[in-house]
């Protein structure tokens, strides 16, 4: 049997198939089929809004990445990036930018991910796009395949965390473990089977601990480390205008791993001496995830990794296009 | 001198460089340069969200399509749904698919688009994405550039159109003219220089005639005309369960110009008979937009084209990957 490609299908036939696998919660008015989807917002919350997309050749390679994980990655990106926040999810736009002769299959194990995390986290896929990825020059390979996803959620107006509330005297934390993504990146590529290629295919967004800081007013600054830790702190500390001491030998890292240069979808925060309480509160709640002391802010601005053989400015994150 | 490209100036600097140029209303609470953006929703209003690409090689030609024309087009596109269902525009994300070896004045140009409509419109530009486009294998071309807006509008619960609220005996009306964004395109095709050109590069986004419609509840069902009038008819029948019959001789074709398969920026919309006296309401705040009434409702689920030798099937409209 011949697998069926996305041009075989037509547009309208691939958007009914994939938009009929939604569930509608009953505040969603208008949902995937019209114009444009319309949304009961929550009431006496503010909406929070974020997207991202991930790019074949960029992000994820189909030679190792398969379909169910890319769509995880695709949703997991932009909620990681509403926990940083403290919002609730609540929903999604996908967007699909996909070669003409890519198999319907793979469309579908994309969204089998895209649901299944969706699901998870109570986010209603509200709507989206198709639109067809080019071959660049005659005999040339079908372009890349690309979905961006924008999520909404909503979050209390006192309970939104920024990167920019940080103050001197602020101890710094992350969750879970840094560096496991990467280190499941290497051993993709290596078809090694090593212990970490679930980090880097289905990483899990730390949605109930943003929501957790936000709701008892525990961090005072916030970001999420899918750009690095190295980034992540510069990020955090720039737009607060401080600096970050971290102390190298705390850093929670995968086993086995010494590189914490990762696309881990943990959170980074910054927690005053006096919410140590609070901070408790929220461990008890986060459950079995570890919440980790890795450093102080400081009133200067620089970054600064604390070693056994002394001081040295962190070395630079990662940042697209360089 | 040479141009700088977005890999010489890395992409913190180029998203600062773009989102130092938006303006941001008081309703933002979080703008650009955090891990999301935060708004106020409107009170009582519903929000409505939609998401559309532009792919180069799908969408737009670079070699005929300035930067500006590109930003307008990728905004407008996302308005002009918004409109489609009665919404009030209210801000929009970017989300930018750059090859690396793209000059940055490209982009400069393509956000000159962006923002101009976008103030014309009130759009709060107030946050987004970049990520790299791939090259696709060793020495081919770098990859396409692209563009994900996805807008947020706002829009009151009785005042949304749907596709779906068509009856029979409903007529039916198109704003402005048809056949003029594809009769421009083959215009810059050539390099004739015609007078349709800047129907296809900066389409008007039935923005206000869509709110019109929807605040004194004229209109029994619309869609926009994006993806051509063949397209719309079906979509909006389909959606209704209805047929249509359109007179041909009655289609508003832009000068000159025959085809009306075209994605022009135009609403679709079906009235009551009994709520002419609203339509002619609309009509007298829209300015110069010409509504020119197509067609009528029909009880059966056809979409017949009536002409001067006959009535015949509506002949297909676009549909992308076919």
């Amino acid at each position: 049997m011949t697998n069926r490609t996305v041009s075989d299908i037509g547009e309208h036939a691939l958007i009914s198939r994939i938009t009929a696998r939604f569930a509608m919660p009953p505040w969603v008015v208008v949902g995937p089929g019209d114009d444009a989807a319309v949304i009961q917002p929550e009431r006496g919350a503010l909406e929070v809004l974020t997207t991202d997309a991930l790019v074949e050749g960029v992000h994820f390679d189909r030679r190792f990445v398969p379909p169910d994980a890319i769509g995880h990655r695709a949703l997991a990106v932009n909620l990681s990036d509403l926990a940083a926040m403290g919002a609730a999810p609540r929903a999604a736009l996908l967007s699909f930018v996909l070669p003409d002769d890519l198999d319907v299959e793979v469309v579908d194990g994309i969204v089998d991910g895209l649901i299944a995390l969706a699901a998870r986290h109570r986010v209603a896929l509200v709507g989206g796009n198709i639109a067809r990825s080019p071959r660049l020059g005659s005999g040339q390979a079908s372009g890349p395949l690309m979905i961006d996803v924008t999520a909404i959620g909503s979050v209390k107006i006192r309970r939104v965390l920024t990167r920019g509330g940080a103050r001197p005297g602020d101890e710094v934390f992350v969750t879970g473990t840094i560096g496991g993504a990467a280190a499941g990146l290497r051993s993709l590529q290596a078809k090694a089977g090593g212990a970490h290629e679930e980090k880097y295919l289905r990483p899990e967004p730390r949605v109930r601990a943003g929501m957790l800081l936000g709701r008892n007013r525990a961090a005072t600054a916030c970001i999420d480390l899918s750009d690095g830790l190295a980034d992540g702190l510069r990020q955090l500390a720039s737009a607060s205008r401080v600096g970050i001491t971290v102390d190298e030998a705390s850093i929670p890292m995968a086993d086995g791993v010494a590189e914490y240069h990762s696309d881990d979808y943990e959170l980074l925060f910054t927690v005053r001496p006096s919410s140590r309480g609070r901070l408790r509160a929220v461990k008890s709640r986060a459950g079995d995830l570890p919440i980790t002391r890795i450093g102080i802010v400081t009133s200067d601005t620089r970054i600064v990794l604390r070693t056994g053989s002394g001081d040295r400015d962190l070395p630079a994150g990662y940042e697209h296009f360089r």
